[in-house]
């Protein structure tokens, strides 16, 4: 069990678009530790997800110097010469303050890799003049990544107003039988709106990794 | 087992407004014919639900005439003078036409208890205007049955435009996630729109219940 | 991301009828902090549910102090001029004593907008002589908010007995297959009662916006 | 694989007090029969459950004079010298018409065993005065089986009005959120009433067993 | 709200043959204390259940004196005269030693209410000559509480080997698929033994009840 | 409820890009007969999808004439002057035999908007060449809707091996765990490749959509 | 699309030791038929499994002769020069007559591919007696299929009990809880006895090609 | 209650080749020290599974050096002449880092009763070159045990590329629709390829069982 069975897949990248991030749920400060070391041997930048502050916390003073942490987001980043984010057609629009963090997630994850990203946050649709004040920048994205909790409604809602495509990300805010996302996601999955994809509950990572892989495969700013 | 066991509340809608009506589901022809019988006898009309279409063709010919059958909406009508159904501030709004039937359910119900209530049919929020080409009207209404499958989204949209109350009835239109209707009542009941309230999956005589309930209960119209 | 992204729908008030309320499960202290500062720019006052005494604690002093917290029910309330609440004629029953946090929930969100209401608590059917000995009272009510946990057969029986519209709030209460409410809520959405309308789990300040509704459609006390 | 693979356990009565009874769910028509023969070989008297009018048909006519089938309660009965049932302090209550096909399905299995059972049908707790008009009777019983589906609220109110053992039999009758018979066992486990105990949905059958495994075990009747 | 709108239901134990238990889950301290001042006034002994260690240590030095409590089984005992305890026809059996908690709920229970009865440990399917080596005992018994977790396949064994009356008691002793208890709820009611009866999981102390209530029914012991 | 209550959103190809397309599930053929009738008024074209041969059969045989029914897929078209479909950088992998009506669904909905896209089918990973052998091809398209039910493990490999942005399109095939379809659709959204994004159960419809409003906002082919 | 997509794996059997079966669930008779056309040219022998008695009836009469069809375990067999199967120390298991099907499924695929195993049938837990009298035979296996529906109690008792490797094979037989054979999958999984290893519901087929997996590694029979 | 109720199955490695081991999840300090006590009496070796690092800290000084504790796979041993662990044609693979406990509990059982098994760790399908490079190394073992919790779909993938039989170990690795694991188990049990068997999520130490009867039942290593 040399390297304690770490095998990152460094050619991720090269081959399908988007680099190897590393999941901390469940991992131990110290495997997270070693895979630092062994990026650092070949000057890799790392994205870090789902890295709680406890756990970050209990990295040595040295990591936690060199990992850019956003206690918002649950993310690190490891800089070993990161460019500089130019503007996209990608967007990013939040139900409620409550699902920020999975909002800035995605926008750090897009960043990483080059990419600027606005976040509109809190156009629930409980109150829809928010969304329809914004409708018109909305509309000019070609990819709209909509973060929201609870039943969901924002995903068809856009969906049905703007021609890009909606990438829903339900997130586990709410209680009851909300709760988990389990409803947010259903509602991005049923929608009477044609044509919204959906990632897992609380992905703020896989929808930018979904938009990156657009990006490159049709030769847009990246 | 005198009379196979079958006792009818026939005080109920003196003691909580509504009065009892049949729920045919699970329920032999002969079971329901026995209860017309009953019912013929005190001269009393009668609400039957959820009546398929092939058991009521297993009922006898004059069974059959007697009872004003829709098959839209799978329910019937036995009628000892019945009032007949004067306007209201309660109206129905359906989010497909896949959904018609259970609208026209509660529809039927409110009009066997003497209430008139208009369906605006096919507003689901994948096309937002049909909904806000006809939002004045429906902001003009006390109680608003909003009936919807799939994901839902309705529920919400409505309640946060309009002041009346909000009764989902979510349906079990849809596949995949949808089926079965728990989605819809998921979003309901998670709704990120204050003071919405639901009844079961399919259930538009529950609805139009509560809306009677409320009516008698503040004296309107009936 | 200026204001962090939130954007309050202030004229939630004025067009349906009941103003927003600040959900505080999932924010930071930072961001609820930052809400109650918009709210006293307006001199709006605010209403706060779900809010965790852990999460209050994080809170400065002089927020605290502002705060009118009630560790029961979690829930608080920034004061800039509310109403003295006057009877109506809506009530709560509550089934068990561990279900009066949501009833008091309830209670707040109803007295925060000018309305009083009674809680009657800990009348489960295990002793049916409670409820039967309060039921005058309760038929008297137009709208009955009813909480209860475990099985939730209170709201069958009191939806069978009084003529007042029955919104049900099946709350957390209980264990093995009671636990999270889902068993509770789905006894008041399968109920054999007609009319029975329900809310989310623990969701007693949307019962209370259901009641507000009502009441201001039918211009009744406010 | 002689005789199918078919090892009927004839001592099973001797030894736990209730004997083998065919459950047909799955079986062939060919197994059915099969069984028959055995029992008929040995003089065996036999209770077959959940027998369906389609599988019933397809046994030639001989097997279907010998078996006395119910249709409404899908038994059967082949009688090889059954004893008189007689009267006992157990008795049967079910909730709605619906439901009485297992409220019978446990009479005649307690039929078959000796034992005679009266069945009150249709008292749901929608009319509450329809079970305190029997509630005397019902508290003269030792063990009360209470059939019921959708919220299954009577076996909460029954079990805290009575001193006898409240079996509770969830049935599969409802829709929505009812559907399957779920919620009616979850409120029958989760009741607030002490000392409810529940048997699989729709198990008349089962809750008739338990009933004769008591009366045995307590020298009563039989 | 006065008295914290507690309403114990003191004549519970003459109607329905068991008394009220205070179900701790979801009660504050405060409650806990508020119930047994009222026990107090009228010398009524109380049993606790589900009183988690935590709860307890809150209570003030004069009440934890004042109570019984057991740390193993998370029950305690407000005593005002309890008789002791006589032998009966009633025995537990446990599956594993993660069980004894739940097991041992059910004999407080009995015992509290003056019936004693023996916990036979550790003697799951696993190693199937512990319960054989228990069989002629268990075999005298005319109610047996068979407390399980994991799988459940006790009860069915138990139950296709003895005469008594098996009342199964599901634990969340497990993890993954068996985690919460369902599995283990879900192998008693779908038992192949007929007869057996359930209990919600972890309901040691409802199983308790169920007994007395026969054994008073039957004019056994107590 | 003129027109039974059918408005069409014959506005949504301009607004959003993709137009309404009529999903027939729940639908009675007069309904669906009607919607055909407004199209041909406007010389509309339409695709049917989830239109069942049985329900198909229902209609009137003018109306089958001129709709272009497939019955492997389940997909109809009403042809007023489609464009004849041009090839694209888009293609669709399909696990199993079975998956192929969903995996033509997805085709025949990008033929009906002007795009060619290619089926490679029966390239399941339990013979991992079938798929090696194809990667080339693959490897080359911008987009790939990849169908599959049972596991679903085929969205993993496809999106680790290839750039293009992967739609997983669950199916309801297989039986026990994987019936309905619930597995696969997991599987796609908890995948260990990242970017993944996935459409309903069976909703080979959904996934062209999304692809269409790709091609349309990166103004490729269409 | 040649060929209709199909592209069968005729290389698994070198492989990985078992032949590709044809699972005909969900497809057409047409893609059935073409399969074995294709099986024909290469003289390839072929298992079919889920092949219901209607869907093989669809198939022309040529087709049905060729194919050796059992109607109880829903397999066919094209035969290209099968061996005969020889003995193995390979058993299965059956816990009810209703649990037939499934094991016979499981003995015609292991003789498919040249091995014997015998049927025990009707050993179900409720009549303890009938495993014990085979307990010796059972204990001489290597490999024991264990095929139980309802609660699966048979899976924990015989692997406590002898030395094979218990592969359970949980079956769709039951109602209410048990229905679908997720109780019993659940049984198998959380059992207390160590070492027991589940295929999915009612899967016959998986748990013998596990079988002819080992006895091939280990070089036994075949 | 002497002893607690504790009966260790000594017997059990006779009777079916693995011993007992002690699963601590939900025993308390106590319990778990008198077990060890028990076993020392005997000089008998014990594995402990499922020891979370803080209820080993609750053990006296004396206890926590006698068991050798690993606090990656929450096992201890304690040690009364284990045999030195011998080479077998048994492995172990894990997909990913976050997966290396319970790759490492299953190492630790085999150990235990003294066969030796290498774990290749980080091999998940999202860079399938990792498992390609390996596949001649996994090609030769006879028993293949795959540790994978997301989708799981390494399961699938291992079993269609090589002969050994694989035992799949879901883990509760992931979050949103994985957590739990039930995503992963489902995974093994639908999967395509033929012949996967599936253990309890997270248990490593069952998979482990599993081979130790397969190697003994065909006579290898041990």
């Amino acid at each position: 069990m040399a390297d304690n069975g770490i095998v990152p897949d460094w050619q991720r990248e090269a081959r399908i678009g988007v680099g190897e991030a590393v999941y901390c749920g469940g991992k131990t400060a110290e495997q997270i530790l070693r895979i630092t070391v062994l990026a650092d041997e070949r000057k890799h930048s790392l994205l870090l997800t789902k890295l709680e502050p406890g756990r970050f916390a209990e990295l040595d003073a040295g990591a936690q110097r060199r990992l850019g942490f956003d206690p918002l987001s649950h993310t690190a980043v490891l800089d070993h010469g990161l460019p500089t984010p130019i503007p996209s057609r990608v967007g990013i629009v939040s139900a409620g303050t409550s699902d920020m963090p999975v909002a800035v997630e995605a926008q750090r994850a897009l960043a990483f890799h080059g990419v600027s990203a606005p976040v509109i946050g809190d156009i629930g649709v409980a109150g829809l003049w928010r969304l329809l004040d914004r409708l018109e920048e909305i509309a000019a994205w070609r990819i709209v990544i909509v973060v929201a909790g609870m039943e969901g409604a924002l995903f068809s809602v856009v969906a049905g107003q703007v021609p890009g495509l909606v990438i829903a990300v339900p997130t586990s805010v709410g209680y009851g039988v909300a709760a988990g996302g389990a409803t947010a996601l259903h509602s991005a999955l049923a929608s009477c709106a044609p044509g919204v994809v959906a990632v897992n509950i609380d992905n703020g990572f896989g929808a930018a990794c979904a938009a990156l892989k657009l990006l490159r495969g049709f030769r847009e700013v990246i």
